[in-house]
């Protein structure tokens, strides 16, 4: 079993109950990647019997750290329609909301359809680049191959500021694994704090609220397997306590598959 | 009282509960425009008497056309850290579960700022262009004031794709209202369907989910006032019945008071 299914398996206790626990694999500095929570989360309604569709929209509000061992989730499908299905899920810990998330499913339809977003041109390919040093970091950026074309953890946090925060990557779970809407999920999560970049400086961070969009279909996700995604990030705005980003992930054909975007405490 | 405050009204009914209803002030073309109904979800935060803080994300799905008429709005505070906390909160109509909405509010220091994006220089004053015209548009649409730099509502629905969704406009309460946490929410809601702009072609469409940061405290609300604020929206794709659109509201003074991604319903 590969290691993301072995830190987003769940096991169904009763209606809408889950049950989980996280995984030294996805460690962070502080409890779990934040991105195999997100994942977990929008896994419970995945393995809903109830379940209508595919994944169009996930909100993670992480309300606390979660600690090292297992967690509840309840998912509840609160409104089905013909062709979409609002979830709310959260995730208790020895008895307090540790993260709550909302999800819409929807069945798609072909419809006229148009990219506006375009992907980066003319970038290296993931083998020409070399796989960025996770030696020294949490375990869970060991779990991911990534290959930067920009902006890439500062080789030194000297505190000198830059101008901005853009990152621009090739990612894949590391081993290989196909993609699929769990896994997308968590890249989704899998950006370095934009403020390491804009400042070079470390700093106590924490995402607040994360949001992503799935362009995606499961076809197209099949077809894009185990080769690596670009990711694409930047910040807005760095403003007392806060600052957000907003990221792109596209498939190898340039093809968009999700846009999120998160907002993100920090301390001086 | 101001039409914008009457339709945000809610009364407390019990812990947690509150009543309010839809008013024809803010009709679209079905049920309440969706910049009210998310602004009323936080409401019954703000509120609330165990409310922390100010609002930095919110995140509203609309799982339903309200109707015409009362509904009721359970508002939770899930968890209450030193400085955040989590709201869960969802609107009640005849029964069923029409929208649900998570929050984050948090009690701001001050910190290191500074922006990254920067709003557009060189427009046109507001003074300096025409309110667009709102014959024949829905009710909501008269209760502001909108003046389009770019990428106004297409003179004629003709079906000629445009090459982008763009639009770039002024906007504030009309009659002027002065900005607070709840009109700001709305106001995130209030750019006409990117697919009108991109195919210049009317279709059925509905926001799906819609999620805003706030990066204004209520000093910079309090210093915008009544003066209109900047909105950029564009699109990043349109695929098999589901839209995205990407927006920034900029203060009078260049500083960036929120963002908002929001996806949408569209039928063909």
């Amino acid at each position: 079993m590969h290691s993301f299914d072995a830190a987003i398996a769940l096991t169904a206790t009763k209606v809408d109950h889950f049950r989980g626990a996280t995984t030294p694999a996805y460690a962070n500095m502080v409890g779990p990647f934040g991105g195999t929570t997100g994942a977990t989360l929008l896994q419970a309604a995945l393995l809903h019997p109830a379940r209508l569709g595919q994944p169009i929209a996930l909100t993670v509000n992480f309300a606390s750290a979660l600690n090292t061992g297992e967690f509840e989730i309840e998912a509840r499908a609160v409104r089905t329609n013909r062709s979409t299905q609002h979830w709310v899920i959260e995730l208790v810990q020895a008895g307090e909301v540790a993260a709550t998330a909302t999800a819409v499913f929807a069945q798609r339809r072909e419809t006229w359809s148009a990219p506006e977003a375009v992907a980066p041109v003319n970038l290296p390919p993931p083998e020409a680049l070399p796989r960025a040093d996770h030696r020294g970091r949490p375990a869970w950026v060991q779990r991911y191959d990534m290959r930067f074309v920009e902006g890439g953890m500062p080789d030194a946090f000297d505190g000198q500021e830059q101008p901005h925060s853009r990152s621009c990557l090739w990612v894949r779970d590391e081993p290989p694994r196909p993609l699929d809407f769990a896994s997308l999920a968590a890249i989704c999560d899998s950006f370095f704090p934009r403020i390491f970049m804009r400042r070079r400086k470390v700093a106590p961070i924490g995402t607040v609220s994360l949001t992503t969009y799935v362009h995606a279909d499961a076809a197209m996700l099949a077809e894009q397997g185990e080769q690596p995604v670009l990711g694409v990030a930047r910040a807005l705005n760095f403003r007392n306590g806060y600052f957000d980003q907003s990221a792109k992930i596209w498939g190898s054909g340039g093809q968009l598959l999700a846009s999120t975007h998160q907002i993100v405490y920090f301390r001086e």
